[in-house]
């Protein structure tokens, strides 16, 4: 969606504003914070979309206090954008209706750890790091891993996955179920804790990926996974970027159950090795882990080799110790911060296509020469074993030409994946920023979840403009 | 759902029906099925609950004809009952409101197999055996296996899953897309090719499992599989089932990726071996499966055997042979069959309870006693590493008592999975069998799932009495 006609949906106060934050006060006090710092903290901030403030952001401590909250927007038609941290990228916390923005961050409680389930329940706030520190001495750990210490409720909200995914899936595989707020105020358990169950409709994964606008996400049963015996990580150079995903797409096929496996292109492997101080030669790489048993990241590791060299990849350099480890994955995950030290003071924009792995080939390679002959500044990382890739733009959103020539580029890049058979986002969520794909990448489909929204949001209180552009 | 609600809540004969049943005539000819054998056959044939006929049959040939079906349907308020094998086991192919049962087994073409993504594209009237003989030359397969040799539209329509549910998940998780056709006549297609995606509601995982309620599905994008390049089957005696089920709660907890677990206890290996001409001794058993490399294999089935013999359980008895296993799995499947051969004449009702792994032996165990207490004749067998399983009520239907025996006691079995946290149906489905409990095990997200039916279908022509008893 071109980001003038997002800038141009911010409406005026609402006239029945000054009464719903009356209410409100009533009820949360000086709780409910109407500060311009706080407001604009709660906006958008990652991305290149600007921020559209809310009217107020109220700090919950419990479902019942966002079931009070709830009711009361219902009655004066106030929107409500749920917060966890701010790091979605498609501005899914900006508030272009005004509206409560409702920081979950106080949720944070890690409710039960079962591990004869490998299982855990948590509040909406916990992030994921320390989800990951509280499991520490269980054995168990929670592999879901978007890169930014995002919170688990909006994890599970853009059913956002990340380097893990290839091998441990998405928030969509990984939530066993999970209570929400809906729009009338009414909490909803979708699911028990049996690991699987035919019990009518498939709530939990409704809500997971509806980005805020069907039910506010108070709490998550999610699975865990042993921490595995034997962990290896390395890089791999290429000569290019097209031998680099060839051997991708041969891993996926053969079945090599890799735990990551990550593409960074020669201009991604430059920004990583100024920003992260590292010094691999600037040409592209693959970011490896293997999971297992020793003798199976041994088979794991072997196999690989041979696929790499039958294309033309050099030598394994293995991190096999933690703090190496975790070093290489910190480059790879801070790479949106890195990529703007490849022209400072530009914004960066997030492109997030994902296309059948068969297909990636062909769609990085057309990428790629389109950037270059329109000249776009645009690092190429990916999760390439489930076919998504990230072109990251980085433009001066002073000039309007170079916001043009951006959005042009997104648009055909969308065009090229949905062409593919792909989608417009793999990852990132519709947010304000892909609404204009979603109906050319699913058709009549949006009506039926547009006639779902209306059914549960009547009012369409629930984060509006968000994946729809309604209202 | 007590049988006598079920049976009463048969409808006579729609004033609108013959003018429906003209309409449709216009449109189909004589491939309106209006015979009585026909209408039978697609009703419920499988359980104890009794057949409710539809009012004709329609063989479905292609989208464009249930497109047509189903805008005459809705102009006359027709009931519609999607049918592919008739194999499901709570009475989602009856007709308690009349209207058209649309067999889908003539859309039977694999449209399409990509080993690069490794996945396969079928018309919703394909079955699990069938696609897995059109697979045999690629080297794939796919896992899924509910017993039955179920269509894969009806598999998805149910979320089934079966025995190695533990390694490969349900259809939940190997669906990638599909295509549906909705109560007013559109054709939705709910997600493109690529593996995963954040492009709005996950509206594959709502219709799968929608048990027909909301559309029809006519097409599915699915997950493929390289067959394991080795392949490890056998069975293990216990002294008693607690051992059993104690031995299988650690291979879960320590993270064994077994394909396949199966209990039997004393009970269903004397069904088994009496109706597959079996010789195990009648003491509870687990049948197991290892997929993966030599070394995997060899690794998974010392670490299960070290269990085994912690929990009192004896030596394990490989099957690696093709044929071998292909007879101890046929023996596992037919055992629904095979249950009934315990009491020659009566009727078998499979109940499918599902709980946290960690309360299996307490559930199993309960229940095994409240049988022995009642004096029911009650095999159970169970995908154990999931935490489902199924007691098998062998009842003369015709004596009322038995009658209320069994609902008495699978009304206590539903209670005893909902306060350990489970679900009233792993696997099953709701159908017309389980509504009684839906409400006791979800609360208010009954209401949202109603909504959603609502919102969708208003009539309520799409399988009505189903999941839900509106209407």
């Amino acid at each position: 969606m071109a980001l003038a006609d997002i800038i141009a949906e911010q409406r005026p106060a609402r006239p029945g504003t000054p009464d719903a934050l009356a209410d409100l006060r009533v009820t949360f006090g000086d709780r409910l914070v109407t500060g311009e710092d706080v407001r604009r903290a709660h906006s958008h901030v990652t991305t290149y979309i600007p921020s559209q403030l809310p009217d107020a952001v109220l700090f919950a401590e419990s479902e019942a206090e966002i079931q009070d909250l709830v009711r009361i927007c219902a009655k004066h038609g106030m929107p409500i954008v749920p917060f966890g941290t701010g790091s979605s990228l498609e501005g899914h916390v900006n508030a272009p209706f005004g509206g409560v923005s409702v920081d979950l961050s106080r949720m944070d409680r890690v409710l039960s750890v079962n591990p004869g389930d490998l299982d855990c329940t948590v509040e909406t706030g916990v992030t994921r790091e320390a989800l990951n520190s509280h499991l520490r001495d269980t054995g168990l750990f929670f592999p879901i891993d978007p890169g930014a210490n995002a919170s688990l409720g909006g994890m599970a909200a853009t059913r956002a996955s990340g380097t893990n995914a290839v091998r441990y899936g998405t928030m969509r595989d990984n939530v066993i179920g999970l209570t929400a707020i809906m729009a009338d105020g009414t909490l909803v358990r979708t699911a028990r804790r049996a690991k699987k169950t035919a019990a009518g409709y498939d709530l939990t994964r409704l809500l997971v990926g509806s980005e805020g606008t069907l039910g506010i996400i108070t709490r998550l049963n999610l699975k865990l996974y042993g921490i595995p015996e034997t962990i290896l990580s390395g890089v791999c150079a290429f000569p290019d970027v097209t031998n680099a995903v060839n051997a991708v797409m041969q891993i996926v096929q053969i079945g090599v159950p890799v735990a990551r496996i990550e593409l960074l292109d020669a201009l991604s492997i430059r920004a990583t090795n100024t920003h992260a101080g590292m010094t691999l030669p600037e040409t592209p790489h693959l970011f490896v882990e293997f999971h297992g048993s020793p003798a199976s990241v041994e088979e794991q590791a072997e196999l690989f080799a041979a696929i790499v060299e039958d294309n033309g990849g050099g030598s394994f350099q293995s991190a096999s110790k933690a703090e190496e480890r975790s070093r290489l994955w910190k480059a790879r995950h801070d790479f949106y911060w890195a990529s703007m030290s490849l022209r400072p003071g530009a914004k960066a924009i997030a492109t997030d296509v994902c296309v059948p792995v068969s297909r990636l080939a062909d769609c990085i390679d057309e990428t790629r020469a389109d950037a270059e002959a329109v000249g776009l500044l645009a690092p190429i990382v990916g999760h390439v074993g489930d076919g998504n890739f990230h072109v990251t733009l980085l433009i001066d959103t002073a000039v309007p030409a170079e916001i043009d020539k951006a959005e042009a580029f997104m648009a055909r890049l969308a065009e090229r994946a949905l062409d593919m058979d792909g989608t417009c986002t793999g990852e990132h969520g519709v947010g304000q920023g892909k609404r204009g794909y979603l109906s050319r990448e699913l058709g009549p489909a949006v009506d039926v979840m547009r006639a779902i929204k209306t059914a549960l949001d009547p009012q369409n209180i629930l984060n509006p403009g968000k994946i729809f552009t309604s209202q």
